[in-house]
């Protein structure tokens, strides 16, 4: 165990595409998983993916339903830099295929973001090599990774033969329809060293110039360099081949620098020579060969810049060093993913550490992820995450008329890559509409915890008034009832479908009705009739919330106490989790919630009602409770805490805190499951530390676990660092 | 209009596929798309379906879920035996490239089986040709179709060649996965006239011997018969080659007989001259040019068949022409798609006119189409309806076990080639249960009508009992309630999903218990405990079924008051279909109904509610019911007359009646709708007529609408044939 590092030792085949994922690397505006860079013919999920970079893949379903978008983004597998074809006296290096494979280890250096493989091999020719490689994405520079590649033959001198490739022949493995998504339009050798591959993504066509440059020496008191000594291109595919004759003891070191610049629509600047003028100024300075440190340099930036990060994001967890590694991983991840500096960009469930959910953008996004970046990155880049919202208003409110809704009402895709709905499950992308809700709630969330009110008043209020207009019109007035209703949801639990009267969708609508009124008042702002608000303000006040005397809780939904109201401590250990077990209809009649619902409400809106209210509730809903997503046991953490019950809250806690490290869920090679690390940030500083914003100011109320000797870390409040020791 | 022959004249293209469908032929074992003999390059569905033969496509669905078939059966198109290449004077015949089309004319004549088609046809290098086509299915010979392909040069001595060919390199136009389903064993020619192809399905492994025999002969006072020059033969493809001088005004003539010889697992028992004994047996002696009127001789006994099926089935409507075509129309498809020699084969949506949903059997054939079948082929064949569904009983409970159901409890799949479930949309797979109820009361239905109670006591009562286990089982007790409750399903009424106490659902659940619990009690039934059948009645009794004291009814589900409660009639007329212009969110929370689902209740147990009962519900529930289900008006027409309002009764009436003739829904293109025809059927019969099964005896209350002079039509009660005027 070692709370700065992620470190595996031992070659297991079976669990290469698990580790894939564990030591994928990001910075932000690229990622990959931990491919080798050598071949490798085992089970592997290879994946390189730009932020930002999409494609519309036609829509499968199984019968159309009118409203489903005909295409959707989903974020593609990117042509490939890293890729090496080496060869140790003619035969190639596979490590599927090596007779041993001895000290093998990986190592992900959180302090420092970078991720370092070793290990010794027999190769079927007898011939035993040790390889170290180090790899990073660069902070500073958005189109910049780098690795370094070192072979030293052990047995005998040995012809060594690297061939540093490019390679855009890919395919995205969740691609709906096996389509390929890239265009080849160019392949290139500019240098010796240096080659690229521009290719378009088809439909969207963005350009990116994925390029390579090598600086291949052989160490020793007088390094020597050596040329490639052929070229080899093919319609997808460039190829510098070296030939290197290694003594036994002696080590080779390839340096590779690649990445990706990207343009839409324009032309690249293409200087004279070939590389772009945007290259040439940002990377010729260091990556030459006559700047034969330039690896270290960038490497020493990349210490520097993550050092920055970790200034204020840190949580330093004494006595528990399980969830010390846990949190910093979590906190490295969530880093990796986004790094806030465009509005452009968001958060994917999965990051880039795999294609499942298309790496698009969720709710998950406003209601876990938002106070994380808030307080450790501060206002700016929070409300860069706002700005994406507020960019894609005018694509909601297409998107909500498409649905049959009128006059501006605006309603937020499920999943998006750009503005437009991603999602074809009509129970999810047509009722899942408390997504709006979660959209609302983070520009309140924002300003209360920030104290900037501009965003509020520039962008935030034109949302705040295209979702309102988009409730007003999505309620039903009940004769039966003489309430507004909400027919046809699907809550935060998506084990019920199609549920009336959803409390937290409900209680969301009237809080978004209520708080867009209030701000369009206090803002005055103009075009907004005074019968519009009037209006807000009487359906927020009467819309329905379906309630138990019996217990005085709110209801899930309309008739939840009409199921067989077993607690899941009833279901047989073998029946769990419950959607591997269970068909569909048989879960959506049972009483088990998937993820935090009415409680999710309780979190948002705490201090709307006592402690015994949500104590009630807790009490009443964490029993039916499967925390089937891994979104759902933060929230229930967070309120146990807030109830006391700390020894509950960490064994919550304990659900998410590792979910990927320790693989409880078995599905860890799909990728991580990024946002939900936002909810054990959530867990330690709004559970156990007890931070609230009340009136302005930061309050903390500890309530550690009980063999943590100490919790400290920083926050960023309202413009200022604040240090935190518990 | 003329009543007995559905007659198109004039080449239009935008209609082919349209005429694809109407003028389709069936003989119950096989059928297929009114597709042309000759080339044509425009648009056009091609079709031609086996009964039984399937093919078990991937499902493919947006998100997986647990409990999904894995594959799914459906009806392949087969091997196309009608083709012929025509070039004249070395021009291929197309229709689409003509120069000009006159005279072309379609007829259909329904009383003797055959189709036919002629034109006049300017090809681009001026040639003019004159063609005649006649075809048929041999309702006498399963495998056998025959067509006789008559080509007249009206301008000049031309030199004609015609290759007639089989060809099986066809795919589904819904394969899921674009996949071809068909393995080409075998391709061959065997005598200069006789050629086939043997094709076998993958993965069901159904072979398929596609052959066809051709005579050609100018005709004149002496018939000149030609050999074929060439032999064609390709990997999925053999054609037999002619090249013939016809004099201007003669007339060559093609007689082509074709079809398929199934085997399942065994091999083909293929006689020495490569002809299967079974084909030798057959038609060896009409089908060799020794035997040149072999055409005539079948024509002739295809007129006898069908003659035999009008005298027990037509009805004669007298003062109202497109009704009585109509009529014959749906009577004539319901026959070509059933003939009920075989329990293996049943009745799909579309019968054998497209592929639309797969060409499986649903709950239509139970509830919609067997009456039909019983009062106009007797018992036998409807007791092959009912044995289907006892065969495939081990698999309807291995699929209620794969939904968690133990004990032998029965779920009969919505959709079902082979027993197995063939769907893949969750709320209707595992949600729409009333199917299970129509599989019942079919058993009840049929039991009452014919007198035969051996079906009950040999099959039928195995089928009670298992889907008694059923509802026993999907049940639950609502606490709040105290009364058993089913939540979760979706009703016949498609535009609600998921709903909890469906009236129908709740109140055929309670039947089906009582029944089966009443029908194991008489039989004094083994191995059935008395507990379980006084359980059975327990629940039976204390279903819950919403109702309002308000209105006076029964509830479609719980809610139903809460929705917005504007008729139908205050809908835009731009806005109908629904489904073709709201979103499914929109069509899900409003109160629009699909098809009759309270209604359909009251339609199965007309005799359990007072006329005022029913006259509440029908009143309540027309107002809100769209009857975007071809299923649904023919219920409501029903429930009309029996409540004397006739004029309504016969409005709904024509909504079905001509719905493919006049394709009221623009979707005839697709296939025709076999199954609702069934429906009309039932809106004369059981509707106009008021015929009615009470105490074992037949009653008719006729309404009949104001313009029919009478109505006469036949019906086999209890294995007698009563003539019924009106």
């Amino acid at each position: 165990m070692n709370t700065w590092n992620i470190i595996i030792e031992g070659f297991n085949k079976a669990d290469i595409t698990k580790h894939e994922s564990i030591f994928s690397l990001g910075n932000g505006a690229m990622g990959m998983r931990a491919n080798f860079e050598e071949d490798y013919t085992g089970d592997t999920l290879q994946g390189s993916y730009i932020g930002g970079v999409y494609y519309p893949d036609k829509t499968r379903v199984g019968w159309w339903k009118n409203g489903y978008p005909e295409y959707f983004a989903k974020v593609l597998n990117a042509p490939s830099w890293i890729g090496l074809h080496i060869k140790i006296n003619g035969k190639l290096l596979d490590l599927n295929t090596c007779l041993e494979v001895k000290n093998f280890r990986r190592q992900l250096n959180m302090k420092e973001g970078w991720y370092e493989r070793s290990f010794t091999a027999m190769l079927p020719n007898q011939q035993e090599i040790q390889v170290k490689v180090l790899r990073f994405l660069s902070l500073r520079y958005d189109e910049l990774g780098a690795l370094r590649y070192e072979i030293t033959p052990l047995t005998t001198e040995t012809t060594i033969e690297i061939e540093s490739y490019l390679d855009s022949g890919i395919k995205n493995s969740d691609a709906n329809w096996d389509e390929r998504f890239w265009n080849t339009l160019d392949v290139g050798v500019v240098q010796n060293y240096y080659a690229y591959i521009t290719a378009e993504t088809k439909k969207t066509r963005f350009k990116v110039h994925t390029f390579m440059h090598n600086t291949l020496r052989l160490l020793g008191d007088q390094p020597h360099f050596f040329s490639p000594s052929k070229e080899n291109k093919k319609d997808n595919y460039v190829g510098l081949q070296y030939e290197v004759s290694v003594p036994a003891g002696k080590t080779i070191r390839l340096d590779k620098f690649g990445g990706y610049i990207i343009s839409k629509g324009e032309e690249f600047r293409v200087s004279p020579n070939g590389l772009t003028m945007y290259e040439r100024e940002k990377y010729i300075g260091y990556t030459l060969t006559e700047r034969p440190n330039a690896f270290d340099f960038l490497l020493k930036m990349q210490k520097k810049d993550w050092a920055a990060i970790w200034e204020t994001s840190d949580i330093v967890i004494e006595g528990d060093e399980k969830a010390q590694q846990g949190i910093r991983f979590n906190i490295f991840q969530l880093n990796q993913t986004y790094s806030g500096k465009y509005a452009h960009l968001n958060i994917g469930p999965k990051g880039f550490t795999g294609e499942k959910y298309g790496g698009s953008t969720y709710w998950d996004t406003e209601a876990y992820c938002l106070p994380f970046y808030m307080a450790t990155k501060g206002a700016e880049v929070a409300r860069n995450l706002l700005m994406y919202r507020y960019n894609q208003l005018d694509k909601a409110i297409e998107n909500a008329k498409k649905l049959g809704f009128t006059g501006g009402a605006a309603l937020y895709p499920m999943v998006t890559m750009n503005g437009e709905e991603c999602h074809n499950e009509w129970e999810i992308t047509f009722e899942e509409i408390h997504r709006n809700g979660a959209i609302a709630f983070a520009i309140y969330n924002y300003t209360r915890y920030t104290g900037d009110e501009s965003y509020l008043k520039d962008y935030g209020i034109e949302v705040l008034i295209a979702i309102a207009r988009f409730w007003a019109q999505r309620v039903s007035f009940s004769k039966e009832k003489q309430k507004y209703v909400i027919l046809g949801v699907t809550g935060p639990n998506e084990y019920e479908n199609n549920i009336n009267n959803n409390f937290y969708t409900n209680y969301l609508a009237s809080w978004c009705l209520r708080y867009a009124a209030e701000q369009v008042i206090t803002l005055q702002k103009e075009g907004i009739t005074k019968e519009e608000t009037q209006q807000w303000l009487h359906i927020a006040q009467n819309i329905y919330f379906p309630y138990s005397e019996k217990y005085g809780v709110y209801l899930q939904q309309d008739g939840f106490l009409d199921k067989d109201l077993k607690p899941v401590s009833a279901i047989p250990a073998g029946e769990r989790p419950l959607n591997q077990h269970w068909s569909w209809d048989r879960i959506l009649r049972s009483p088990y919630i998937k993820q935090a619902d009415t409680l999710q409400g309780f979190y948002f809106f705490e201090d709307h009602f006592s402690k015994e209210e949500l104590q009630r509730h807790y009490e009443f809903y964490e029993p039916f409770t499967v925390h089937e997503s891994s979104l759902s046991p933060c929230v229930h953490s967070v309120l146990a805490s807030a109830l006391g019950k700390t020894d509950e809250a960490y064994t919550l806690y304990l659900r998410t805190a590792r979910l990927d490290l320790d693989d409880y869920n078995k599905e860890v090679h799909e990728g991580l499951h990024i946002t939900s690390m936002a909810g054990t940030w959530l867990s330690i500083v709004e559970g156990f530390a007890g931070m609230r914003v009340k009136s302005g100011k930061l309050h903390f109320t500890p309530r550690l676990p009980k063999h943590w000797k100490s919790l400290s870390f920083k926050v960023i409040f309202q413009g200022e660092i604040k240090e935190i020791k518990l």
